[in-house]
């Protein structure tokens, strides 16, 4: 008998409708046996429009007030889907964050769950009960609701997988698993049976969003087997966990990911002196922008080229900043683009395989795909190229990395 | 400086533009110097919604998770008031009834308030906070949240005026006081300066819904003086409070309240012996049919006649009872009417006063309105008549008893 904690998120409690569904799916997974944990998100729509409401108020909302509002949608879904499962006989029991109790900092609308209250689940779970709780808000030490930001529901149930030491967290979202890269991209991209949580945390922050980012930490850091399934389709989903390399054929790379949300920014012709590159990212990073590839050049001439990426949505505030630090530093010149895309190959077996690098150059190479910046870390390698070749070039790497193959049984 | 509570209800926030109308109301209440605690209902409508959402999963809901869901409106409307009066640069704060804690029994969704916490409020209204409470809402000593029922909100109010020992609790509604009758059947009807509670309490109950019974008795039994107002229009309302018959010149009759939501049951020819009343009335009861008006009149032959009233509604599930306990009695007929309606006539002068029912007969006579039965309490005499003959009744007795004449100032 295993203790699952399960995570079904706003789609899949959009309607009645599919909260009676649900209902079911938990009744059938009850009756093999196991004790429950269900965390839910709101209904679909229904923070937006809370928001929507608060912003007609003011457009900054007090955050303090807006997690007032914005904590009832969970509380809808946990009240709808417990009355959904004792109507069918299952005993069961709904709590907000408060009532768990999740406690958090006290930073509104992006709170940090600091602990969990295991005793009250833990005497319903005794007593037979699904405990279903309230996503994406806790309470912090001065009884204050909180809200752990957008997503932040995911982060409740590894949290709370960890808290009661679950066997393992099963993350239910509209798609049954995560893929060496988009199937809209490429047609014979395939579900993975397994993928570690470092190779999550680089394909999620490369813009495959099947989960977020913090519950994979989260999950990483307390080693809580994640499983992304299907709320409304059967199948065993994408194992997340730690790398057991002893039991697991590691394939070289597990997917491709990408990204077409960044934007580039180049001065050429700085100085080539200590505190170049702080003189540059300072400002920009005063002005809260987030960057994210950073490529520096050896210097010629005793000047040096430096580029960076930001978010799109950034950009023109980003120039108007290195436009003003370049004319202090007397630059050559800035310019930037945001016509790119971002391409990168995941994989922990890299680390032990030379040659991956140039392999992923040479499938490049042999589109005639230019690569405009290259940066790389452990388990990952990432290319800038011109946006339009995006599709062309993650169809390649599929393929040049032997992702097309369909899946090995036991991988 | 006065410290009171205003209730505002859900057409006062029932939408943004009315949420920023009671913002700058109270913001200029407050300009006065008076400490301000605000309690508010759901929006107008949103209740019914949610009730609406659990009703299609289950006919009945279960009700401890019902009040998980029902909470969430008065959650909604505290948040968007506070960020409101702080957009208006009013330091404020919201709590809902866990928050404050309004500790109430565990009979979910028609709690009771057992005792409140002053403490968080009193400390904020000494840092010049206006304090939001969510009103209808409660927590039981197991964490558990609770509802209070419809128009529980009223009762929020005066029960933290009682707490905090308000000098006023003001209930903001759509009406601009409590009126000696329906304006709509009597046009010349006018608004009361000053009503008792008990008065206040007979004129609720007999149809007048400008309150709800049980914040009126919870009023009177703490002596907290209550303000019935209008939401958007300025005006003193009435003032319910104790009866201070030194101050007032107490009139005669206060007000005419009516009722057509009742339907009567007579059982003929029952035997007149001890207990007859309790065989005939407690299988009804068992049946949670609540009873009004019951009448029994003098026996002869050695039988007697029995006849009460019940709501509309349950007139056929009570007819039913009836026949077979008059069956088994051996009773001579059973008969029934829901074409009925209650007049009644309130007013703590008719202690002090003879001859004010017959003054009341007196009136629907010259009509020819036919009394069916007649009821009286201390502070009240009531007529069941024919319905068709309501409106004809109430204007008789509004101007028998000289309501029609404009208020006198300082009534």
């Amino acid at each position: 008998m295993a203790l699952i904690v399960q995570k079904f998120g706003g789609t899949s409690v959009g309607t009645v409708e599919r909260i009676e569904k649900i209902a079911e799916k938990i009744q059938k997974a009850r009756a093999s046996g196991d004790d429950l944990v269900i965390v839910l998100s709101a209904m679909s729509g229904e923070t937006n429009r809370l928001i929507d409401l608060a912003k007609q108020i003011s457009d900054q909302p007090v955050p303090r007030e807006l997690d007032v509002m914005l904590s009832t949608g969970e509380q809808v879904t946990i009240a709808l889907l417990t009355m959904a499962l004792i109507k069918r006989g299952v005993p069961a029991v709904s709590y907000t964050g408060n009532q768990v109790r999740i406690l958090t900092d006290s930073a509104h609308n992006k709170a940090r769950i600091l602990q969990i209250d295991d005793q009250k689940i833990r005497a319903d779970l005794k007593d037979g009960r699904v405990v279903v709780v309230a996503g994406f808000q806790g309470v912090d030490e001065q009884g204050n609701i909180t809200t752990l930001g957008r997503g932040g529901s995911d982060t409740t149930g590894v949290a709370l997988a960890a808290a009661l030491k679950a066997d393992e967290c099963q993350i239910y979202t509209d798609v049954d698993g995560v893929y060496t890269t988009d199937p809209r991209v490429v047609p014979q991209a395939r579900r993975l049976d397994k993928i570690t949580f470092e190779e999550m945390l680089e394909m999620a922050s490369l813009g495959s969003k099947v989960l977020q980012i913090r519950s994979v930490e989260f999950a990483g850091k307390y080693n809580v087997p994640l499983r992304v399934l299907h709320s409304f389709q059967e199948g065993p989903g994408t194992l997340i966990t730690i790398d057991e390399e002893e039991s697991m054929e590691q394939p070289i790379i597990s997917g491709i990911a990408f990204n077409r949300d960044e934007a580039k920014l180049t001065v050429r012709g700085v100085p080539d002196i200590p505190g170049v590159a702080f003189k540059i990212l300072g400002p920009v990073s005063a002005a809260n922008i987030e960057v994210d590839m950073i490529v520096q050049n050896v210097a010629h001439d005793n000047t040096t080229d430096f580029t960076f990426t930001v978010h799109r949505n950034d950009y023109q505030a980003a120039m108007q900043v290195l436009e003003k630090t370049a004319q202090e530093l007397g630059a050559r010149e800035v310019s930037g683009d945001i016509k790119i895309a971002k391409v990168s190959i995941v994989g922990v077996g890299m680390r032990s395989h030379a040659g991956v690098a140039s392999r992923m150059f040479e499938a490049l190479a042999k589109e005639t795909i230019n690569i405009q910046m290259i940066s790389t870390s452990e388990i990952k390698v990432s290319v800038v190229i011109e946006e339009k070749y995006l599709e062309l070039a993650v169809r390649a790497l599929h393929t040049a990395f032997e992702l097309d193959a369909p899946a090995k049984s036991g991988e």
